[in-house]
């Protein structure tokens, strides 16, 4: 049996400030580094330990991990960060409040377009200030690959050949694996690995800073999965994550 | 023309106790976490950018290349950690105070094992709790690649395969490099690139958290280097880390 560990970046500013966020790299608050150290001190706390850590190419994910890390004595670990564990991009929308955006189009557009799972926001021009494309750590990308907008779906579509050509081997070569990534690469995840449906996945939240223990089968079949620490905190932690998008 | 920097990580509290350090895995100091900071500043400022980044396995490299990244707004460049890029290991002396072992053994005999270019300082036994032998990072290693002691000959020995194997291939496939290792690695290294005898290499300090440029033409043999910002500091630092080892 195989043991897994997601965790979702610490609170971000642009959670605080309740912003659709999506590929801008937005750093964490202090809460959201209190979160990381949390999640670092719960694995040592609870014996948890690892051979190989991914994570995206974008600082809240990038420095959740590295609190996680420097908690549990383990900054020597290598660390995988690929752009296909991104947060899901959220197209013209991001750098939007959500409040805001909720009153402009009203709270059912803007649950569609952060929970449908196959209706994306509307996309940047490509020539955007906000779009990516002109980002140096996309450089080795065709422009193709760096999207203007993303449901639920593209992220899929992109997070699992990584699973598939990257993680899934690790894991299966015996690698205790740590994943410090984003609240719709992390759902992509476990669509897959859970067979959720795509109705049901939209309504899955995942609180920030919380590890996320998955047990896999030799065919990396899911047996259970459960958070460490506070089972309660951890709902209400989710709860608070689906309500960031009402007025 | 290729550009290689390389950084010595910043203080940690064992050079601020003037204690031997070696492979043990201490920290940085405030002063440390500042010099590292300092480090990125400069180089951001200057224009310099990377593509690739390596260190050692121990952590007042790993943070001081955290530092300097994150100064650089650079967080997201792949990293490779690598024991062969540790500090020389200083066997028995690990843990101790320079100045005190200089007045147990005498100046003269300190300076040998700080700076003689193939006499080791005494080893640990290899059940010493200071033997690295039994630390997990290292567990993919046969035991005879875990030193027990180092002269700088030995260091040189296993920084040079690194350097071979990965280092000088990346450079040459164009990649900008950033190292952040230590006193003797990065010595190891400079020995090599400028040829330097078993004599001088001894006398030549390098100090904390100051880039250190090496240009480099395309047979990877050098054509220059200096260190950045002011040219005073970093030889008044280099200066300081001489006096270390004196009563």
């Amino acid at each position: 049996m195989y043991k897994l560990v997601l965790i979702r970046h610490g609170e971000s500013t642009w959670n605080l400030e309740n912003r659709f966020t999506g590929w801008t790299d937005v750093d964490l608050t202090p809460t959201g580094v209190s979160q990381a150290m949390s999640a670092g001190k719960l694995l040592k706390a609870e014996g948890w330990d690892f051979d190989l850590c991914y994570t995206s190419v974008l600082k809240r994910a990038i420095h959740t991990l590295w609190y996680t890390l420097d908690e549990m004595d383990r900054t020597w670990l290598p660390v995988v960060k690929d752009y296909r564990l991104n947060e899901r991009h959220y197209g013209g929308l991001q750098g939007l409040n959500k409040s805001e955006t909720a009153q402009k189009y009203g709270d059912d557009q803007v649950l569609i377009w952060r929970r449908s799972y196959d209706t994306p926001p509307p996309p940047l021009a490509a020539d955007d200030p906000r779009s990516e494309r002109s980002d140096r750590r996309y450089a080795d990308l065709a422009p193709e690959q760096i999207p203007l907008t993303e449901c639920l779906k593209d992220t899929v579509a992109r997070v699992l050949p990584f699973w598939n050509e990257s993680i899934a081997p690790s894991i299966q070569s015996g690698k205790r694996v740590l994943i410090a990534a984003h609240g719709n690469s992390i759902r992509a995840l476990i669509k897959y690995l859970d067979n959720i449906s795509d109705e049901d996945i939209v309504g899955v939240n995942i609180p920030n800073g919380i590890p996320l223990v998955y047990e896999l089968d030799a065919d990396l079949k899911p047996i259970r999965h459960y958070y460490l620490g506070d089972a309660a905190a951890a709902e209400a932690a989710a709860k608070a994550v689906a309500q960031q998008g009402k007025k």
